[in-house]
């Protein structure tokens, strides 16, 4: 059978992360590469519990029946508490949709907003597989400047005269890949120049909640004044991924479209991951869960910081996080997609960065996490990784 | 803000059945509208003690991590033996992808291979939603003439020729929204000609199991001699619809584009709801409940016959299916989207035809769904829309 596949497919591959994952079930790979929560982070008991109280209960028919698209009026009303803690204001259960995954809400946006050839802005870099789903609807995407405090508002506001783009998309508080967090400046800014300009912003928000260190910043939504910012919140780093659970909060008209596309894309999200994150948050366990896992977090990010000081060499010049789940950084002058199979061979995985920039430049960038490993594993797979970059260098 | 929203959603207004998911909360509702299968059948109590070994167990953990976009090989292996009940043989894991229900498979099948203006031929009437899918990819959409026995081969032959379509769609068992079932002769015929013409075939499968007439039909995938059938099957109807499973079976080449598509859709579907239907597959659990479920679906579809042989006007012309949930007909002259709020003014729901025509004719046509009302409530039903269609036929 000779196929004639869409067009959009050339510019889709598989996913680094997709291959990564495969490689994670070898126990003896050290993994710097997924965006995985510490394993010990998941309540595994709280969600039998939940589950089994479900099941026994009222909500036992309603959670193996169809539900309706938006999702559950009761759960909705929990994210509409949940999301003002941030300070993302909800006015009625119109404007939230629930979404199997943040990254869902990124796809759904998409669309509902883009046509081919639309141009998407991004900070570059950023998360590899939003630039999936931008290349899936073949949208024109351009990096915009970033810095430690976010994004360069010079180059923003060049980049949207000339581009006219629809959606701007960031990851403002502990970004993928590089941990950055935008100042309150600079969400004032970009707030201010996206709406004058008609641009709809996706704020993927996946990982506030995991700051080990500092004060917390409201939401860029929070600085929304016209309703151009749709706001994206998942329920993957802080509960548990394996759920598909996040939320979408934007005006009733863009949540309108959101839930005129899901209905076509997987009718609901799955009723028993909606009520056990709904019960989860009603009975007061994030919090807790949440105050449980960051200590775990800020020492394995100390001990990646700490074994970079001592196995890497000086060349290599990286972030020092908050908070989220990544370290970036780069060594000029190597070429990290070569060297990631040279990496495997030593039993240590991470993503070179060039998959993160919409250009697919940065070749002597990579990413690495932080959250998915023990010390003893962080300190043994950093000290591989930086002998054999020393290596490479002194080949130079 | 004034939103520049994609030109596709032009194409999609909110379906008929996701407004109607909404009537349904109210309970002087008698819905007939809907899809859903018996809330009895749905096995509450045996999924609670699912769930409650796989969170106490080795997989507790797994449930709760991400996990590949593939879907989990021991459940892919479970599979892999129930489509084969079907006929349906995957040489390989690799010819599996689990889907988050029957229609994401449809939506990434057209993901992989639709352009904008590329044809879909579909059985005419057919699923409402997969119109609404193929509009989201703004597919050129031609209905196919079809009768009891299946397509008109003639008309799906002069439609190829004529559109070189990329897929062809059909729901081959117990069609929705017809009921029908295609003949042997048919399938083999319509597989022939798509594979001589290199169009893909997507086999929607979700009711088959549901027969309780008259003896099984092999899937039309059975009679795929190069590749160009894409099988999708569902867990919705013979399980639970909220769990959001279904399963797509194809060639490795077309399997591994659905899952490219995957990736950015949703990444994995819900790990839980994975978790338990491969258990109850493993389990057997299966086939007892439906064997449960059958003379339930007999007896309620025996009931809407006699109600509708005692209170519908003669003029209406309507199927008696040997499985699945609905029954699909016609009362010339009456214009069945108009009587819809009139139905509903006496409580009672239907879908009015014109939704399940690419070509929005029909007008004349309604479906029934028979499997989610009790007896009593059908009798009710069917004699209220009966003397509403008489009143308004004796308008004429």
């Amino acid at each position: 059978m000779d196929y004639r596949f869409s067009e959009r497919m050339g510019g889709m591959s598989g996913s680094a992360t997709r291959e990564i994952f495969k490689l994670l079930s070898r126990p003896e790979i050290i993994s710097f590469a997924g965006g995985f929560p510490a394993t010990q982070c998941l309540p595994i008991a709280d969600v039998a519990q939940i589950i089994a109280e479900i099941l026994s209960g009222d909500m036992g028919a309603p959670a193996l029946q169809y539900g309706s698209t938006e999702g559950f009026n009761h759960f909705r009303e929990e994210l509409k508490r949940y999301v003002a803690g941030a300070g993302v204001i909800a006015e009625t259960l119109d404007e939230i949709q629930v979404v199997s995954g943040g990254q869902q809400g990124i796809d759904l946006a998409c669309k509902a907003l883009l046509d081919k050839g639309d141009t998407v802005l991004v900070e570059d870099p950023t998360y590899l597989t939003a630039l999936q789903i931008f290349a899936s609807y073949q949208a024109n995407i351009v990096g915009v400047k970033a810095g430690e405090n976010g994004l360069d508002i010079e180059d923003l506001t060049v980049k949207i005269i000339k581009y006219k783009p629809k959606i701007l998309y960031v990851v403002p508080t502990f970004s993928n890949p590089t941990g950055n967090t935008y100042s309150i400046e600079n969400r004032k800014a970009i707030a201010e120049i996206t709406y004058k300009n008609n641009v709809v912003v996706l704020e993927d928000d996946p990982y506030a909640k995991l700051r080990f260190e500092g004060e917390p910043l409201p939401a860029l939504k929070t600085f929304d004044s016209g309703g151009n910012i749709l706001y994206v919140t998942s329920f993957s780093k802080v509960l548990s991924p394996g759920l598909r659970v996040g939320a979408a909060v934007g005006t009733k008209e863009l949540i309108r479209k959101l839930a005129i596309c899901k209905q076509g894309v997987d009718v609901t999200t799955a009723n028993i991951s909606q009520l056990v994150v709904a019960n989860y948050l009603k009975k007061g366990l994030l919090q807790p869960n949440i105050d449980k896992s960051l200590p775990i977090y800020r020492e394995r990010k100390n001990a990646m910081i700490a074994a970079i000081n001592a196995y890497m060499p000086c060349e290599y010049k990286h972030t020092d996080p908050h908070g989220g789940l990544f370290i970036w950084g780069s060594i000029k002058g190597l070429d990290m997609a070569t060297l990631m199979p040279k990496a495997i061979e030593r039993n240590v995985a991470y993503i070179h960065g060039s998959v993160f920039h919409a250009d697919g430049g940065g070749k002597d960038t990579f990413r690495l996490n932080f959250s998915n490993a023990s010390l003893e594993r962080i300190e043994i797979g950093i000290k591989a990784l930086g002998g054999m970059f020393k290596e490479e260098l002194a080949k130079k």
